[in-house]
């Protein structure tokens, strides 16, 4: 159980801060790459600031590749000057919008020539596949934001800033595509596993219902009810997740693991 | 019929401009009503524009008021430089995001005083109920993004400026809280009185099925289909709707007007 301590029990105790979590710049490229929509901040006449809806694609690195016309305000504003932040935030998460996470990429626009020019459109296309229709009309044009700062705020009172380095180093989550249904599954169909990782494995022995809140490569979220109180828990994978089809293993193992201990118990 | 002709057998003849639709003024006033949740465009060091997520409640002249804290950046960036502009799009709506109706509201952004204070952190409450929690926090200020612009997109190649003087004079439609809900209801409930409509009062003489698309206060838009060939109609209300609860009777009093013109042909 990789960054974890386990007891003589081989039962997992979730460590204070809750067991490994993807940092802030894993957040950024994660949410950059769930969500195609985001919102522009470019510099009009006289310095004024502008915001426009944008859609966007990103390249390998995270950065936002854009297809902007001219007839766009924005447009007109990147020609002038390269400056601009993109805010993107997942407006299909629920709840409050102040405590749904949420990031701003700043950087300069550029437009990139020859084979970069071509990679970019293919990055905007990936994501929006509509794109191809204008890319070849004269007044779209190809910008890339060359990200030079990220601030990630993941929810009231969470926030981090980031580098460029960081950033790109970064991976996005790959489990993030699937994991809303995997969730939706565990909760409908494997709610005996649940409790039983919850009790086994995340150290809730008192827990009567546990509900499955999220998963991300590195694991799994539980809240845990028992004598009328509820509690958040973590549990996590042996490994982190490479791939979207790595859940449904890794999440039977979990249970199967915790069964064993149950059954030992 | 009010902006309309009708012939001699009392029946409507869509105008070629498809009837008396909300201004650009009156949707970005309705969008802004409507919407709680905005992208703020602020001035930060060097001039750099900066992009982030405010919440934000309308005034009754339809400025946003927006309840700031020093420790977000856009605070600190509006406290140096009051330029601002908020884009607002409505992502409940279906569809392609560059097909949407959106709006930038592009101005300055004041802090109002003593009573105006008060009438402002009320238009913000009144949008956004829980933001009372923080109005009293020391680091939480009241800000008025004053609009001198508008910039209102309706969809692809759909687009108008408009002035403050313009904006301001013009209402929220009262009926969009409820235009969906209606709308639905109709589709599920009303498909008869629909048909009638489609073929009485909106020229879809050949229309086997009619399906609503929409309402606002000054009518409503058909989908009518006959001969495997669809085609959008307009009709409108005798007069604009003042209130969301006009609704229903004016939907009832077109189909009842199309249901004695069917009788009486």
């Amino acid at each position: 159980m990789s960054g974890h301590d386990s007891n003589d029990n081989g039962r997992v105790d979730t460590p204070p801060e809750g067991g490994r979590r993807r940092n802030a710049a894993e957040e950024a490229r994660t949410l950059v790459s769930a969500v195609t929509v985001g919102y522009l901040a470019t510099v009009g006449d006289n310095g004024d600031p502008w915001c426009s809806l944008v859609v966007y694609g990103p390249d390998p690195a995270g950065d936002p590749v854009l297809l902007v016309s001219t007839m766009a305000e924005h447009g007109r504003n990147l020609a002038n000057d390269p400056r601009a932040s993109l805010a993107v935030n997942d407006p299909s998460a629920p709840g409050d919008p102040l405590d749904r996470p949420r990031i701003t990429l700043a950087g300069r626009c550029v437009q990139p020539e020859g084979d970069a020019a071509e990679a970019a459109l293919d990055a905007h296309v990936a994501a929006i596949p509509g794109a191809r229709l204008y890319a070849g009309w004269d007044d779209f044009s190809v910008w890339v934001l060359e990200v030079e700062r990220v601030r990630w705020v993941g929810g009231f009172a969470r926030m981090d800033t980031v580098g460029p380095e960081e950033y790109r180093a970064a991976q996005p989550d790959p489990t993030q595509p699937i994991a809303a249904k995997a969730v939706e599954h565990l909760n409908k169909s494997h709610a005996d596993g649940l409790l039983a990782i919850a009790r086994e494995l995340a150290g809730a022995r008192g827990a009567v219902s546990a509900v499955c809140t999220g998963i991300d490569r590195y694991g799994i979220d539980l809240s845990c009810t028992g004598a009328g109180q509820s509690a958040a828990a973590r549990v996590l994978f042996d490994t982190p997740l490479a791939q979207a089809g790595d859940v449904r293993p890794a999440t039977v193992e979990l249970a199967q693991r915790a069964r064993a201990l149950q059954a030992g118990g």
